[in-house]
């Protein structure tokens, strides 16, 4: 794992209390490990959370440790950015279940062996349970805003739901409510990929010295297609051949989308847990806000899921974003109007399909800044 | 492999001279297996070719002889049907490169050990190339049409393009005549998700007892959800759980699309050679009749590459088909009428996205039969 030597460390915080997961079991010793950016004001009155999407971290706006690049939302959190770090609080934890800090499947269960696959199934809930339980560790009562952008909104949505008097704002950027099958398809391909990898080695892998890095490797491989638009693949590669004047004839990568896919595929496996991605994507295809208020004796609609909730909500969606459609999003601003929630609702055009909430879109730097100034 | 014992035998064709293919290659020894269906007439002008798709092969309307189930367009093919083997001699052989007998990586090569990867690389032309001389074998100077859908529509204008006189009519259903950045980065998915898998053993896997099934499985799986459309899988899928009342909080396969695509995967690895599908999706990663048509000193417009054919085309998409989405018909479409060849164009509408061409539409019944019977 080569790369510059990076001193950001993060914050940590372990908590006191296990943490009681929506599958019955409980966890103890969870660690969590965020980013904060700003001041908390005397009244606490401006914090932001900042919720990461699948293979984010912390890392928002403060050189990743492993890479070296910029936080993945730089272009968006900072003095006077569109959440202007001069005025807010800006806290982003790793997620529960993640490799970069928090406890996951990494990190040491009470035998001191990594968890593996020993580690429990989480829901988005779930990781939401860990952000609430950090904020109460923080003494923030209330949040100005959530944000956050594909898992990082379903977050968003999820403490609203469930923690309905926490949040003010809430704003869900090419996100759902509910993981559609598709979506549940792409997610089940990837950790078919890692498992199907004999490095994975039943997910005990960490004291082998190999990891299932090719398995990884293609799950993401597959799974970035799915966050770009055709057309976007069309005009950053169209046919072109990399490094060569004509083809090969063989199987190396002779277009410049299967060198990029394969380079996509091999920095990934350098800074990401394979177990980790199994429980991530896990808990978006177990992602259902009706569902999950039907489990809770509520009437199962998705409005219902929003009943309790004070906060308002700005949804945004993209044009390209074939993964999240815009009617995934229209379907959320539909049941929180149902819900007597005040929503406004919005898609972008922006042509880099669903990672346009990570791209240069700067409508949405506008959007951003205008539901936070509210 | 379990499964029902089919009699279902193909006929074999053995060319007397090598194919020179793109490459620059020689193959000698070249066997196709095909199948055929009703009677050469004496004037030897009711020919049909059907060319298949990827993962398809020459059983067209004969049971497939590992999986006992119908042909793959049985519904399409026989007497009656919307082509009628009462009025027109079908023929469909098994592409160059194929695993149904036609000469392919797993055949043996001069030395009697299969070629594996010592395969020459092909192109949809190469295939081409096996079909002409399949029908001169058989005495078959001119087509009535050539039919195909998918990559079999691709070979379908390859052949209007490179022998523009012998076809007819050429019939080209979710095709297209340049492979796209997208359809080029799934396939790269498929062939790393096989290379990866230990097994594959370089290709060298046929004599070790092993088979990378567990790659292929995973690259039909990646494959499967884009043959499908996303409104397909929420009908036949949605969000149902398999054979179980809540989730399992586990890794299996709790819902029924992850069930569905587990068994694609594991049924298609027992049908299908690796390596054949690393050649067969390169050989499409290839495909570009516009280049082709500048390499051979045209002018390198995709209706530069029809200037010689006096076949009349008819170009078929569906509108739910997003891996090969009408734009692309509809470029091909004007691309033949630049090129002064008669095109009838339309989009059907069909709910089942790729795959719409295999299955029940009877708007393509109609359409196919018209055409035939122009």
């Amino acid at each position: 794992m080569a790369g510059p030597t990076i001193t950001t460390v993060s914050e940590m915080l372990a908590l006191d209390e296990p943490l009681l997961l929506d599958s019955g079991q409980s966890l103890a010793g969870v660690q969590i490990a965020y980013e904060a950016y700003g001041s908390l004001s005397p009244a606490k009155d401006n914090a932001v959370l900042l919720c990461h999407a699948t293979s984010g971290d912390q890392h928002v706006a403060s050189p990743h440790p492993i890479t070296g690049k910029p936080g993945w939302w730089d272009r968006m959190v900072g003095p006077g950015k569109p959440i202007d770090t001069t005025r807010f609080y800006v806290i982003c934890a790793n997620v529960l279940g993640g490799c970069m800090g928090s406890t996951g499947p990494s990190s040491p269960a009470p035998d001191g062996q990594p968890y593996a696959m020993r580690f429990p199934v989480i829901t988005i809930r779930d990781m939401v349970r860990a952000q609430v339980a950090l904020l109460e560790a923080l003494g923030i009562e209330k949040l100005y805003a959530v944000v956050g952008g594909s898992m990082g909104g379903m977050q968003g949505l999820s403490l609203a739901a469930n923690w309905p008097h926490i949040a003010e704002r809430v704003l869900c950027i090419g996100g759902t409510a509910t993981m559609p099958a598709q979506n549940i398809a792409f997610q089940e391909v990837g950790r078919q990929a890692i498992m199907a990898d004999p490095d994975w080695q039943g997910g005990s892998y960490y004291n082998t010295g190999k990891t299932p890095a090719a398995g990884l490797g293609v799950a993401r491989m597959a799974a970035h297609i799915t966050y770009l638009s055709e057309s976007s693949l069309t005009e950053k590669f169209g046919r072109r051949l990399q490094n060569r004047n004509s083809k090969t004839f063989g199987f190396e990568a002779d277009f410049q989308i299967e060198s990029y896919l394969r380079h996509q595929g091999l920095t990934f496996s350098e800074r990401f847990d394979a177990n980790s991605y199994l429980y991530i994507t896990r808990a978006m295809s177990y992602f259902d806000l009706a569902e999950e208020n039907l489990s809770k004796g509520g009437g199962g609609r998705l409005a219902d899921a929003f009943a309790d909730t004070n906060a308002r909500f700005c949804v945004v969606s993209f044009d390209s974003d074939w993964l999240y459609p815009t009617e995934l999003s229209r379907g959320l601003a539909h049941a929180l109007n149902a819900a007597g929630a005040p929503v406004s609702f919005v898609e972008l055009s922006a042509p880099f399909g669903h990672d346009s909430f990570l791209l240069e879109v700067p409508e949405l730097d506008r959007v951003v800044a205008g539901f936070l100034g509210q």
